[in-house]
């Protein structure tokens, strides 16, 4: 039973909010697909996110997690085909560039505008063409600028990605919407994600950073094989109160429902993403329950769905629940042999950790669909966690080795 | 300088051991591949060993251990194309009746016997037959069978893999040989992998299983992405005295020697397991080194090892070491973007985190070579750790698709 309803128009679906592209050269001239997106509140926002964990920080996530300091946020810049990472001083420099230029053109305090790169590693930016890009912003967003603004952030991605919800909170229409873009690799470990959420909800600093890292808990991470990030990979959210709504308390229902409707939004996109992944062919769940603590359940779920091996297997439409079994044992969890069961969607694959009756055939049904969940059962205790993945085919490795 | 010599001969090359094969229909009967593989002391001899460390221990994995504390170790029965992995209390059954009826044919006592078992998960082993086949090892041990027993564990290898070394010390002639089978998959971290060791040199039991232990650190574990190992994974050896040296001591430049020649004999057959992957194209050493501490080395070389993006690359031919910085950033180890050098076969491609000045084609060339190394300087202390590893390519996915 979910409190809210999907609505089009993504980032720009919040009341005050504008969005556009632009092309500034970063990609081929001949594709003349825009490179550049603008995410603006046209009144005083607060921003929350998450960045990336990974030691070797793009210029971008240095300079917006400075930024995102400030009381207020009014803008997001984000540009496609360049990451600005493992650029140096020059990067760092770069990347306030963009800012100033953004602020200058949108007469807004440079601190209040956040920045994000994506594309190429190593190799500085064309920022004196993309200054001058920025500089007609004004001139490119628009309150129905979301779409513009999710197709230019993308890099590998097949489709644009974006949603939006709507729910009454205190007698208000609130809104919150998202565009996000993955990569053609699979695995946002190491491709770079970009996430930027809007909302019209009234709602402190504070109490919004609580509510984006419990979403990027449940839907970002989830998709995160090791809970390590790419360079670049940025969580941005934008609450500009236009909504009306007395501002949001935590512990109220109205919190809660709050809380749903943006799960409901980063889950919506890290699906979106690991299904664009390229070469992908099969979406599948790892379930891990009856674990004795939630590290546990978490170690054993991401050795499954991390396995180059079991990968294979579900690519080949071969169950190989044996590679299951022995992603497990070296996850590090604690697991005894003797009480594992282990279903595919359902059916009971392994009991007491030796083959179960179900025919073979009927599994390997299961793992030809493009959709299966594989469930777990440690019976060691009461934790769960759950992640999901997808296989790995030669398309992927096509796709990667580059050049 | 080293101061032994490669001889054939690997396993039966030490005075007074035997090997064979035979094939017991654990294998289709169709190929009569020998699936069984038999090493045996003529005299008395002292055993050491390694296993896996995955929670999930195949069968012979339990009774090895508990037999391998025995004083005296005379025979080692191993067999291909089933695992006895996830068989529950039958498979432990099945684990004895091999050594039991080894003991019977040979004359020995069953704690004298280890059992090993490489092939498909989760299915019991033809154990009546393979009875009937252990009652004719006394026929099919030779002086000169390390090839044959070499042949009958192979599993998706290409090559039986042997090597056998010889040195002086204390004036005698003493010999080290040995047998290992890889798999088809690349990474013995889900594979399963055997190693089988002789020497004739007198030596204790305890000394033994330091310098094993040493080997072992020096070889299989650095092809080990991340230190886990698969449900069978066992390195065995045995040293039966017969050289007639004074038994060796911690410390004396002959147990130096003596360990020198060992790590030379697992490294040689660590590396043939690698070169012999499924579907690998490229041989690719990884040396972190300026690394903090020696753990943040090997968690830097390994996550650039395990990468599947950097693997990727490299069977395209594409240096991107983007990629590599990536790996390092997420691994976990202490790193200061602003630090790191990377080269290229001695080629510097990173400078101070960011693009040297080596041309983009000077890097290709050395990618598009077979066997190449990327070294790592975090300049953060003085540890260092080095892995080898593969590619990862069409060819590896294909074959581990299954069915």
């Amino acid at each position: 039973m979910n409190s809210f309803t999907e609505i089009p128009g993504g980032v720009t679906a919040p009341s005050s909010f504008l969005a556009g592209s632009i092309f500034a050269g970063i990609k081929p001239a001949n594709t003349s697909k825009p490179d550049m997106a603008f995410v603006v509140s046209a009144i005083p926002a607060v921003a929350a996110g998450t960045f990336t964990t990974n030691k070797m920080k793009a210029a971008p996530v240095r300079v917006s997690q400075a930024n995102i300091r400030s009381a207020e946020t009014r803008a997001i810049v984000a540009n496609s085909g360049n990451a600005n990472a493992c650029t140096g001083v020059i990067g760092i420099d770069h990347a306030k560039r963009m800012t100033k230029a953004t602020a200058k053109a949108l007469g807004l305090k440079e601190r209040q505008v956040l920045v994000c790169s994506t594309g190429r590693i190593g190799v500085p930016l064309p920022i004196a063409a993309m200054e001058k890009a920025i500089a007609l912003s004004p001139q490119v967003i628009a309150p129905d600028g979301s779409h513009l603004a999710a197709q230019a952030i993308m890099t590998s991605d097949t489709k644009a990605k974006e949603i939006a919800v709507e729910m009454e909170l205190h007698g208000k229409t609130v809104r919150i919407g998202g565009i996000a873009k993955g990569a053609g690799m699979i695995d946002p470990n190491m491709a770079t994600m970009l996430c930027f959420v809007t909302t019209d909800a009234a709602v402190s600093k504070k109490l919004l950073q609580q509510a984006v890292s419990d979403a990027v808990e449940q839907s970002f991470n989830r998709i995160t094989i090791d809970g390590d990030m790419s360079t670049n990979d940025t969580v941005l959210v934008l609450a500009n109160g236009a909504a009306g709504n007395p501002p949001l308390r935590d512990g109220e229902p109205e919190f809660d429902r709050f809380q749903n409707a943006l799960n409901h939004v980063c889950c919506a996109l890290a699906r979106m993403i690991v299904e664009d992944g390229e070469g992908v062919s099969k979406f599948v769940t790892i379930q891990v329950r009856g674990a004795k603590s939630r590290q546990d359940a978490r170690k054993a779920s991401e050795a499954v769905a991390n396995s180059t091996l079991t990968k294979c297997c579900w690519f080949g439409g071969d169950p190989n629940w044996g590679r299951v079994m022995d992603a497990i044992g070296y996850s590090g969890a604690r697991v005894h042999e003797e009480t594992v069961d282990i279903y595919y969607d359902g059916l009971i694959a392994v009991q007491n950790g030796t083959a179960a009756a179900t025919p073979f055939s009927k599994l390997k049904e299961v793992v030809a669909n493009p959709r299966f969940t594989i469930t777990v059962d440690l019976h060691m205790g009461e934790a769960e966690y759950t992640v999901f993945t997808t296989d790995l085919t030669t398309a992927y490795v096509e796709f990667n080795m580059g050049e």
